[in-house]
């Protein structure tokens, strides 16, 4: 199993990207969840953040996008999911 | 050389994903360029989508996210760019 992370448009793209880099000190994944055109680009900044701060220990990333169904208080709504995985 | 679609939040990602399918048939890569989160919204969903024309035939992609800049009509933007490759 991967963590999943859940990035909204008010999320900090620095700090996303630390819990990213984090995640993949001892997984070779990691998922981040984003519903909206507002936290999908955060979450995008957030990996290319994050691979900045992982290139220099020799790890590079890629995302693998896909749809998913997310409940959010009831309501079911289309997010996107980002596989995150070494490159 | 690789190609590069120019993706605004106007773009339809079903024609952006059948043009990724379409740079992917006799090329390794291909580069999309987005700025703002419309336009990224946009890029990712037509990645996502493009998975579903290509994983039937064998194939699966992955995107690895950057900063760019780009210069539009003499304005200077940050853009993000998702070199799109093969898994």
């Amino acid at each position: 199993m991967f963590d999943l992370l859940k990035v909204s448009s008010k999320s900090n793209p620095n700090s996303v990207a630390g819990a990213i880099a984090n995640s993949l000190k001892d997984r070779e994944k990691v998922e981040v969840q984003a519903i909206g055109a507002g936290a999908i680009n955060q979450a995008i900044k957030s990996i290319a953040i994050a691979r900045g701060y992982l290139v220099p220990t020799g790890k590079d990333i890629c995302c693998v996008p896909s749809f998913a169904e997310a409940d959010v208080e009831g309501e079911e709504k289309t997010a996107i999911r980002l596989l995150i995985e070494l490159r």
